[in-house]
């Protein structure tokens, strides 16, 4: 069980932090990360002193039992003030009941805990990547990316599958983008068909066990044109240099600058109007970010997208998305499908 | 266009709260409403003297202009602060652009605007409980709720079929219950199949144009035995009351207790452990909460579940609801599917 020793290391950030006796969690998924706990409505108390506790509501009575066995739970639909007042009528070194507990805003210290991944996070978010690699190639091997397809029926296909694999859902609205379309680069699946010639962008993951994968592809439905092969090759080439500057300690500009240089030596830096990736974990966006404007630094343990683009205005676009864990020496790509130019 | 009225009205509020010239939105469900923007990042300024301005990244330039064309956009990753930056710098109101400007906290101002629906809105929660509803008929149609079917079977039937009919996603996790598990008002579905006797507790809605739809609905695979038969009666009668007390001016805690004294009289109080409903809309958990907590009144125009439950420990449990609009006389049932038992 994670969840002691995850809420141990935010007792010793507490203690570090200075004047707080305990943190108030509201954050769901923060209380997730710190409990296990499921359901739709839960706070948590974590005490410098080591005593913790945890409220949720009546409908999670039985559930609260099963995924947070360590904690004292208080059933109360006031949540956090059942919890606080609780737990401070208990607290031993509160000489004066009547005094106004002081309230701190320690913000974004459960945040930076969950930017490292411990094993059991990087276990869920790896086979969160398997199911999207699977469903992906599923799809493909049925024949399931043809012209006369609909982009909604390919987004929902690709859904299913990964249904199918153990996914609780998608990891966010996927985007399937064809032809004109993949040049917007959060395009939402419509009813127009895919045709012969296009390059479609396949933007998607699957939520497992609470953690998101995502991985973008973009294939050619028949032999690619020549400028569809050039754009390809450099968003390729992008994705590999941001993918090399993936090590421990390297600032979060860099990495990202690492694959903007690539596409700027091109003459395409005003095609790559975002960031290059983002941190991946109980949500799909989290620290750090990966931009021109990020700060701080990669760590071994986080789990990050890599994912530059280059969108033409009319024609298409190309944009090549894989997940991967910050170790020492190389990254470990958790996405597995191909990053060659599919022809289909 | 019903968002420059909506920033009106929000205007006015503001001009009521006094002392602010200006409010800041980054909730993105908040900016929606405000704006009609549905991509993932966005921030909008409202100013008392009528300037407005809108702000979101380089992903969404194309997306932008064509949602938000009445606003002035401002492209850039930084997002508020640029926002803010851009309109102050413009803004002739400001004696000394070196004088820093002062920030208020202002919450719950868009919450409460939202919180009555404007025609648009009724529509879009008309249109994603007629989606629920189509989907369960044809699930049941199609002999979707069998012995042997998973619950995780039907949790995805149903929601494919409500993808096929225009949802974007589940309104949220879908939940089918079955047997001991319809005991467990949260309950996760499972590879448990469906077996003949269970009671079957299905609780799902769809997400339309960023409404969310949300019912309840409890069947019995086979004839019904005499609990589950009075079980069932005792919730619906519940449910009739609930929906019944749904009036114009009614004290939140009254509309809940109409429904929780009917269980209580039954002396079933103690296995009804959840409020009474919710209000539904560009969230699926909005205000108001009808429940014994609450606090405020209705009024013609919110949109409201009400959804009274009880569960019997090991045995099974029953809960219904339904999405109803409020409005002067009789609440209008959003949510159209028989609420009588159901036997398969």
């Amino acid at each position: 069980m994670p969840h002691p020793a995850r809420r141990d290391a935010l007792r010793a950030l507490l203690a570090e932090a200075g004047e707080v006796d305990a943190l108030l969690v509201t954050d769901l998924v923060n209380v997730r990360y710190l409990t296990g706990f499921t359901g739709s409505n839960a706070s948590l108390l974590v005490g410098v002193d080591g005593r913790d506790a945890f409220c949720t509501d009546g409908r999670y009575t039985i559930q609260a039992a099963a995924e947070v066995p360590d904690l004292p739970a208080v059933i109360d639909r006031a949540g956090p003030a059942a919890l606080v007042a609780v737990t401070v009528e208990g607290h031993a070194a509160l000489a004066d009941a009547a005094a106004p507990v002081p309230l701190h805003r320690v913000p974004g210290l459960v945040q930076r805990l969950r930017e490292v991944k411990d094993a059991d996070e990087v276990a869920a978010l790896r086979e969160a990547c398997a199911v999207a690699d699977t469903a992906l190639g599923d799809l493909l091997a049925a024949g399931g990316l043809s012209p006369g397809r609909t982009e909604r029926d390919v987004a929902l296909d690709l859904e299913v599958r990964m249904r199918r694999l153990g996914a609780t859902a998608p990891a966010f609205e996927s985007i399937v983008a064809a032809g004109a379309n993949a040049a917007v680069p959060h395009h939402r699946p419509t009813d127009a068909p895919l045709r012969r010639g296009d390059l479609v962008t396949l933007d998607f993951g699957a939520l497992v066990d609470g953690y998101h994968s995502d991985m973008t592809r973009t294939v050619v439905l028949g032999p690619a044109a020549g400028w569809q092969r050039e754009l390809y090759a450099l968003v390729a080439e992008a994705q590999r240099a941001g993918c090399a500057a993936l090590v421990p300690g390297a600032d979060v500009r860099a990495v990202d600058a690492a694959a903007r240089d690539v596409v700027a030596a091109a003459g395409e830096k005003e095609n790559f109007p975002h960031g290059l990736g983002h941190g991946v974990g109980l949500r799909i966006h989290e620290a750090p970010g990966l931009g021109p404007t990020g700060t701080g630094a990669l760590a071994a343990g986080m789990t990050v997208t890599v994912e530059p683009g280059v969108y033409l205005a009319g024609r298409g676009g190309v944009r090549i998305e894989d997940t991967l864990l910050v170790r020492d020496g190389e990254p470990e790509p958790l996405s597995r499908t191909t990053r060659e130019l599919l022809e289909l």
